[in-house]
């Protein structure tokens, strides 16, 4: 019998998180504060994060070592498995070898609960007693709540609107675990109260309305779900274990790394240990994000300073953008539905170490609904946009013959949104057309720095 | 760091089923044709089952080897974790050491595959093209739905109705994995016509509609998703995994095995391995099911010969039963509404192998909320019965320092029960009491047989 699903012992895995920005051939640009246009200190962002994820925003150190404590919490679902998907496979009548990283079996269901963890745990060390978070599809705010439950912290979650009042079980998870839940825009912040009161939401505004009560209350403190590098550090631990797994599998590297891209921390914590391979000679895949076409940062966005939230409370990034005050239509995959892009990913794209993609979610759901009666794993919309551009590689391959190794990232299950698939089975589904005037008036917008 | 997740290497994993028929003190008396009242033979059960699947369920031996195609698809997702839940442990203060074992990370989300791909596949292996059966709370149907989709069959599913209406992802992912689902009761059936269109249904009722349309239908025939010898057979790769894998945590054996008790097959999954150790004299576990106080058939039925549906038309089975047209209360447990139980596990409990209890639902919510905050797992409400169990045992175990071995059977998750999380937590879940007159009334209207 084959071996379809590959583990790791106790002994080889991950003991620390790896920082891409030591192995950049260009350092990243940094942020810069929204007044001075300088770029900001560790004291900038003291009213927000614990000394230590500070640190680690602003680290160049090569690795860095994982507390204990956290890795107990990994213990109890990680390594997460690298699946040989076989029967996808043969169901495309591909020659491709297709490994499937797949964070869903975390407790939160994604790869959040890898960073939230962390941060969980830094915070509590710094006496912190409440976190504030935002949450689009619900799966940060479930990583956040759960690991709030187990360090004792309080945890209140701004959900976007559209998906406050489309997913009432997202929110009871959330509760589940611990967690309050508000509906953003809320009437609680000045940033929520610009915005009438059954506005949709975006990540943005939730955002903001996050963080302006964080910086309010002394005793709370601010987490985020992607974007930031220490975020995208603490889910290198995906890629660590992708690394090692692919070599469990005879492999003798990847020809292909694929993840879906909204803030960019799934897709980096994937990529960037096989960057580090390709850097150093050992490897050469082609890395490849895919995002929505409906909100294609990546792939039409601009590559320059812009705020991280609507109301402009972040220091400026420099990152690819469709303009902050930006709002994507409503598709399925809330979680890709963020104006911008983790400056990292961003600087690694513009240098031209990473390849981008926009596809449209109707092929999505078709991929996502074939991976499921084949491999038994319903994906969550974000995820099957990685599935989908797998399927065309893979239908590439059947037609030349080639054999390439590509390595997928399954960032989470599709349990809590199954709404969704029902609504694309129901063929109510619609490939929302990107609003080029609205991308151009939010550019406008923009000011210019940098 | 302290290992918590348990699994089996490849040479460790179980390569057959086991019958604890070989094993009994005491042979189960046997199923009765309702007509001649004399045992049933292999041609009685022909229409419905194919042969492999009849001669399982009527077999002496004690081994019977799991298929290679089975194999493949288990090792898709098993062995399943067995998990030390030191997490709750420590939250109890119990000097306990609780052992789980997660079946929640199934295709299905639940135990039921385990028997699922089996059935499809000797189905398949004899030309069926077509398979009927019911659901209750759901699980069982997409179970069957995916295995269905792995091997080329159609699949049609009747849900019970009230399970219908409250939880159409569940409809949804029936469909997402190429199943057929109808409200059951349905207009397409006798059995089901004989009740009103608006009626909530009961797995009983279910039975009788799938069973009639398969009976009718030569290219067709029907899945049991628990009760019967050969589906609990087949559950035994979860206790056969467990039993080494708890050697492998260093334990000497299990002092107790807790499971839910519907239907039964989870739990003699769990079970009957641990059994057969006990029964051999290598280990001495108290076996335990925990049922609904709103459905307690092995507390508070009668061990009497009764059908396993609603109209009639399976077999008699000597089985603990409230009546086959009892219906209990819409729990949110729906797995655990069944009239009946498995014959085998029947047969323990009346031989004085396995003991059982009642519990009301808030109890098992309460579990299940403190096992999720701590351990990341949200837990089937049907699951939570066997925790609640747990967290009684173990708090027992606080008061006077004993250091019992548990293991505990985590049948499933329940992220698509979360409806019934939300009831619980917003405090509007009632502890529906047992109808002593409705059993009374159902029992009265038994047929004297056997």
């Amino acid at each position: 019998m084959e071996q379809v699903s590959y583990t790791l012992d106790a002994s080889e895995q991950p003991t620390h998180w790896y920082n891409i920005v030591a192995d950049l051939p260009t350092p990243p640009p940094p942020p810069l504060h929204p007044a001075t246009q300088q770029p900001v200190g560790p004291d900038d962002l003291a009213a927000l994060f614990p000394p230590e994820l500070i640190a680690q925003e602003v680290s160049g150190e090569r690795y860095i070592e994982i507390p204990d404590a956290v890795r107990e919490v990994y213990a109890q679902y990680r390594p997460s498995p690298l699946i040989r998907a076989r029967r996808w496979e043969e169901k495309l009548g591909t020659s491709a070898r297709i490994y499937v990283k797949y964070e869903g079996v975390s407790p939160a269901g994604s790869h959040k609960t890898n960073t939230s963890v962390p941060q969980v745990y830094y915070n509590a060390l710094n006496g912190v007693t409440r976190l504030t978070t935002e949450t689009g599809a619900g799966q940060w705010g479930t990583a956040l709540a759960y690991a709030c439950s187990l360090f004792g912290l309080g945890c209140e979650v701004w959900q976007v609107g559209a998906s406050f009042d489309s997913k009432p079980q997202r929110r009871t998870l959330i509760e589940v675990f611990g967690g309050t839940v508000h509906r953003s825009p809320s009437r609680m912040t000045e940033a929520g109260k610009a915005f009438a009161e059954d506005h949709p939401g975006s990540l943005g505004i939730a955002i903001s309305e996050a963080v302006e009560l964080a910086a309010q209350a002394p005793e709370a403190k601010y987490a985020l779900g992607s974007v930031l590098n220490h975020v995208l550090l603490h889910q290198t631990v995906i890629g660590e274990e992708a690394v090692r797994q692919l070599a469990k599998a005879g492999e003798s590297g990847a020809d292909l790394v694929v993840g879906c891209a909204g803030g960019g921390s799934n897709l980096a914590g994937l990529a960037f240990p096989f960057l580090r391979e390709k850097l150093a000679g050992n490897q050469s895949p082609r890395l490849l994000a895919v995002e929505p076409s409906s909100c294609p940062t990546l792939t039409r966005g601009e590559y320059r300073y812009d705020f991280g939230d609507t109301a402009g409370l972040t220091p400026l990034m420099k990152m690819y953008t469709l303009g902050h005050d930006f709002v994507p239509s409503p598709i399925h995959a809330g979680g890709l539905r963020y104006h911008g892009m983790a400056p990292l990913i961003s600087h690694v794209v513009h240098e031209g170490l990473m390849e981008a993609t926009a596809l449209h979610q109707n092929e999505c759901f078709a991929a996502a609904i074939e991976f499921a009666r084949t491999q038994g794993i319903v994906p969550a919309p974000e995820s099957s946009h990685a599935l989908a551009q797998v399927r065309r590689e893979a239908l590439a391959a059947a037609e030349t013959g080639a054999e390439p190794v590509i390595v997928v990232g399954l960032s989470g299950h599709g349990l809590l949104e199954l709404g969704a698939y029902d609504s694309y089975l129901s063929g109510h589904l619609e490939d929302d057309p990107l609003s080029e005037d609205a991308v151009a008036a939010a550019m406008a917008r923009l000011p210019q720095i940098g």
